[in-house]
């Protein structure tokens, strides 16, 4: 599509020396059409006989409808006649529509009344576009009428956007089968409706000063999209958009932020109890082999290690500087960091825009930008990196090694990743807390995970995000090679609240941040438990080489339990070709049922169990593998365990791997089984059926968004 | 409102004497008159002369409909024009529709053309009738066109219902906001709206043949509501209901079945690995009290009992038999222990209606009812009753005695319940396997559990429901004394298909389950780990008295997330009083933000914790607290777990008892502190800020339906 950029151009020049902010009718068909958006033919008219002539051009029936900027809902104030078929009718509503706009708001001006073609009977959808304080550009798209108002059924995507996502959108709507020729009536134009959006998301990346943009309605019928109404809204003054290094700055800085050869802890202390002291420890005790320099002005020597007045005195090279200062303190000695070549300031200290002090943190990050430090936090209990053995916290020594990078905007939530990661073995490459996040932010750290050979998965919990479109382009290039989990906290109005008061975040509509993770192939969580438990899932689970997911159950109620999950969770039941049907059949008593979920019905020996394990696992048109387990004297739960173990095992010897999560029912012995299964990376829960089919549906909303399947 | 029965008793004779099914169009309109129901004005007419004259009559404009019982769809078929404003236009249409009609369908009956005036512009809604497999006669209300069909934006009710229901129906649906006058538009008469749905739920349960009723659509105006359209089926032939003991008779049976003096156990082995001998050990390693006898024709002493040949031969009463042997010799046994006057028989065997013996099952239940012995299961693993210290199963002896009751349909989610309420210190009174439900339902169970002492809350695993309406009405009246939770299991289609080859159950239509388990005042657990984590809940949370629920934290991030949660279920934050805020602040930092959540903040000292939750128990216009715990030195999970059960105790000893629920957030330790406030009788959770929240807000659900609140 080619796009008529000076025309725009010229009619944005003249409503921007007008001094006006919204476009006349006729400046907004012109953009259209500059832009390849159809529009009704239509002629502004100033008196009756002016309506009449326009009508007998454009051929009866016409519509009329008031033209004033200051009448947005035209409606409601009886601007628009409908359907008029004769010169008469045409000059009578004209004078009707000036009366009522007159008694609606006689201080309106209007600058007379459209008159427009009729269009035929069409689906009326309505496409949109916004300037979001966190993201940006929006494109929207939604039914028309009461349906987008009273049902809120609309999707959105950042702008621009591309063929393929505007296509999407027009299933994401819950009113997509009224696009398809609902009962009887003619599919609309899909190709043309999606050509649409995808056109008004280039016309307001290209013309930023449009901040709002409504086709309301657009006619879309089987052969078209017209836009039969068109409103524009300018902003030629946009927000500043946050300071961003280069890719390559952030991915240097990070490198030595998270990996540092040195560290210097501003503030050290030998006093227990002191934050700069339980973070000396922290380092020590957790085995840091790298340097550590104590910076305190009163002291030689601090556990053990010599001591500096100024990080200016250290004699080698600093990576990292950790803050255990007061606020107040901060801002000098970033300087002076700076001066020493440190890549990046940890500042656990509060006190900053979290309790009202946004002059305090504007100056920090003022001084850290012209100083050449990054800023992680403050208001932060610092941040692991476990393949270093680095605790750079005041929190405590932490040690569980593995493939999950996780980070909290909350000390809350980072001490809960903690609990959760060294209860349920979680092997973590880092935890990191972002705190306020005057400067680095989850984009950053994306950066520097993408590139990171020990983490595997990303898991992230966000308050708010600073720069929504950075986050968003990262997000979706990193999320084709490594899962990133998100928990969003602040969804609900009342927690947006909350986080408003707790970090001075400013939280956007949450349908947004939603439809903007699914763009970025961010795996959405919507509860702390389910960001941990995804986080540690995703890390365990191979990536399923296609749809088919086979239940194998020794209880037919958690088949039935199971197969709801595998609903909910947008996973589908592999449908048997006859000869499986027949190969699980000959494992399992002859009233067992047909089909799956494969139930091999309750009193089965371990034999049972194994051979079908085995026959499900070699199969290679079977991807993935739910089991649901119940406990009997025959199959104990830990028999259970070791034989689905072995045959994981032994089909992993053989190169085959496939995801297997695993429900058990059953008396407390489940709870040991399932620990023995987890520790041989099968993914089993105890007392639920949900959560192992929660967790396979992420692996498959990020496979199939990382366009693996 | 009064109904004219009569006439509509005369319109449904003649559709019977004449053979059909369905009603014209002149009897729909009868019958809806007779029930109070407005219908526009209109009349038949059989020629194109004949509609002119009847247009004159009513006026114009009018509409014309094609009137055929042949034709459902009038629209599709070019049945029906509308705003016909003069005697030559409704002799064309007449002739159009006529020809259309022919076209459509040239084998359909066409009776000739209805002229109806033409009503005013107004909100279209549906209101119809249908006949449930599971719960009979269902009125539902939805809004007009495709926001029904596409959308599924429609409720239901039992009929008949009354004016409380049909009113909350209204605001039910996604598109209430319509009914209210949007965007300017007259509100609709809400009452008149009601009263016809009430109307419509009272004509299909007095006349049982009415299986279908659809007005479609009804004209809801500011006046009131016309119902434009409306089509009625019959089925003079409607299916057997399910035999019901009276209450009297299944609480006396119940009684003797649940707390037995005397069982039998049919079957009984001294060979360790049958069925007959695990009953038999977990009778007496259960420590049950009465007196059990064996009944196995070829042994004189079972582990240490006297063996009886027969159960007839038993010297004394006995209250159930517990079958432990194969399905084909059941039948017979039944009638022996009809003869012996025992209450009910538990069935152990499986080998019926699960694996396709339908005729088995009814052959065990039609002796059953001749001999006047209930029937538990069969295709069960019993039950428990702790308070009689009675494991009448084959799993394993229990006992965690409380006061939850539970049942489940499938041997897996009982084992679960088993695990779980084990591990999690659960306290039951009861566990119940229900089987294929033969007979005993969980309608009889919860007429047992109603005025059992022992029983405080009701938690039920549901694959099915064989007698719906008995379940709602039992349901209805039992939640208002006891929470009553439900895991409806087989809530998806796939699910469905599950549970029908499982247990042959034919499950409803979910949204129908959930309208009814709102109208009984079931609480609806969606997953397993809920409806176990709810029923340990509400046994353990006193009944809130008041909506004001408070949120105090020591991580601002767990207030976010805990707020979040609140809105997911239906909690209210309470706003301060200028007073209440003042005094929390009292005791918090300076920076700590106003209002609630209370944020502590991080650092803070246990006396902070300790003051805080003071205030907040000792307020009385504060109903329930949340509690967001962050583990810090300071105040060490234990030391938290501590203070808060010494408060939380000392209010009770106060007489003061408010909901106390909290969400611990730290190192694995906090797991110890969860376990000591749980045996503290306060609900506390690690690493999940959702679900202690989700528990209080299923003990609010129950106290809002149990209109304690």
């Amino acid at each position: 599509m080619s796009y008529d950029k000076t025309s725009v151009q010229a009619v944005l020049e003249q409503v921007r020396s007008d001094g006006r902010a919204a476009l006349s009718a006729g400046e907004g068909q012109q953009i259209c059409e500059a832009y390849g958006i159809a529009t009704p033919q239509q002629a502004l008219a100033s008196s009756a006989a002016d309506a009449t002539q326009v009508a007998e051009r454009l051929g009866f029936p016409v519509v009329l409808k008031v033209a004033s900027n200051d009448i947005l809902h035209k409606t409601d104030a009886g601007g628009v006649l409908t359907g008029l078929d004769s010169a008469e009718q045409v000059a009578k509503g004209y004078d009707t529509i000036m009366e009522n706009a007159r008694a609606y708001d006689a201080d309106a001006h209007v600058t007379g009344v459209l008159v427009q073609q009729l269009l035929p009977r069409a689906q009326e959808v309505i496409v949109g576009a916004t300037t979001d304080p966190v993201f940006g550009k929006l494109v929207a798209f939604g039914l028309g009428g009461v349906l987008v108002e009273v049902l809120k059924d609309i999707t959105f995507r950042l702008a621009p956007t591309n063929a393929k996502h505007a296509a999407a959108m027009l299933d994401e709507i819950s009113g997509a089968p009224l696009l398809d020729g609902f009962r009887g009536a003619d599919p609309v134009n899909r190709p043309a409706l999606a050509q649409l959006i995808e056109n008004v998301s280039h016309l307001v990346s290209d013309f930023p000063e449009i901040s709002e943009l409504d086709l309301n309605p657009v006619f879309a019928t089987s052969d078209g999209a017209v836009a039969v109404d068109v409103r524009i809204l300018t902003d030629f003054e946009p927000a500043p958009t946050r300071y961003r290094p280069s890719e390559e700055e952030i991915l240097a800085a990070m490198q030595r932020i998270m990996q540092p050869d040195a560290v210097a802890v501003i503030g050290a202390s030998s006093e227990d109890g002191k934050i700069g002291n339980s973070v000396m420890k922290n380092l020590i005790d957790g085995g840091y082999a790298g340097e550590i320099y104590p910076i305190n002005p009163r002291a030689e020597e601090i556990l053990g290690k010599q001591c500096f007045k100024s990080v200016l005195d250290v004699p080698g090279e600093v990576d990292i500087a950790i803050f255990c200062i007061p606020a107040r303190f901060v801002a000098d000695v970033i300087a002076e960091v700076g001066q020493k070549n440190v890549a990046g300031a940890i500042l656990i200290p509060s006190g900053f825009a979290e309790v009202g002090e946004h002059e305090l943190q504007d100056e920090i990050v003022r001084v850290a930008r012209e100083s050449n430090v990054r800023l992680m936090g403050p208001n932060i209990y610092g941040f692991y990196y476990t393949p270093k053995n680095l605790c750079a916290t005041f929190c405590t020594p932490y040690d569980e090694v593995g493939k999950v990078a996780l980070s909290s905007q909350s000390g809350g939530v980072g001490m809960a990743i903690i609990g959760f990661s060294r209860s349920n073995n979680m092997g973590v490459s880092a935890i990191v807390g972002l705190g306020n996040k005057s400067d680095i932010d989850e984009d950053d750290l994306l950066t520097f995970f993408e590139q990171d050979p020990n983490t595997e998965v990303i898991a992230m919990h966000i308050e708010d995000l600073k720069d929504g479109r950075a986050f968003a382009e990262v997000a979706e290039r990193v999320s084709k090679k490594k899962p990133v989990v998100v928990l969003k906290a602040g969804r609900t109005a009342v927690g947006a609240r909350a986080a408003n008061s707790h970090t001075g975040a400013l939280a956007g509509d949450d349908r947004v941040y939603d439809a903007v993770f699914r763009q970025s192939g961010v795996i959405r969580a919507m509860t702390l438990n389910d960001m941990l438990e995804f986080a540690r899932g995703l890390a365990v689970l191979p990536t399923p080489k296609g749809e088919n997911v086979v239940i194998l159950t020794g209880a037919g109620g958690s088949g039935v339990l199971l197969s709801d999950a595998c609903v909910d969770n947008g996973l589908a039941l592999m449908q048997f070709p006859d000869d499986l049907d027949a190969a699980f059949k000959e494992f399992i008593p002859p009233f067992g049922a047909s089909g799956n979920p494969v139930d091999i019905t309750g009193g089965e020996p371990p034999a049972t169990y194994k051979n079908t394990i085995e026959l499900a696992l070699n199969d290679d048109r079977i991807h993935s593998l739910i089991l649901g387990y119940w406990h009997t004297i025959i199959t104990p739960p830990m028999v259970f365990a070791e034989l689905l173990s072995e045959a994981v095992e032994a089909a992993r010897a053989r190169g085959i791997e496939k995801p297997v999560v695993a429900s058990l029912v059953g008396d407390v012995e489940v709870e040991d089984a399932c620990r023995y299964l987890m520790k041989h990376e099968i993914l089993a829960y105890a007392y639920t059926a949900e959560k192992p089919v929660a967790v396979l549906g992420a692996k498959y909303r990020w496979a199939r968004s990382a366009g693996l399947l």
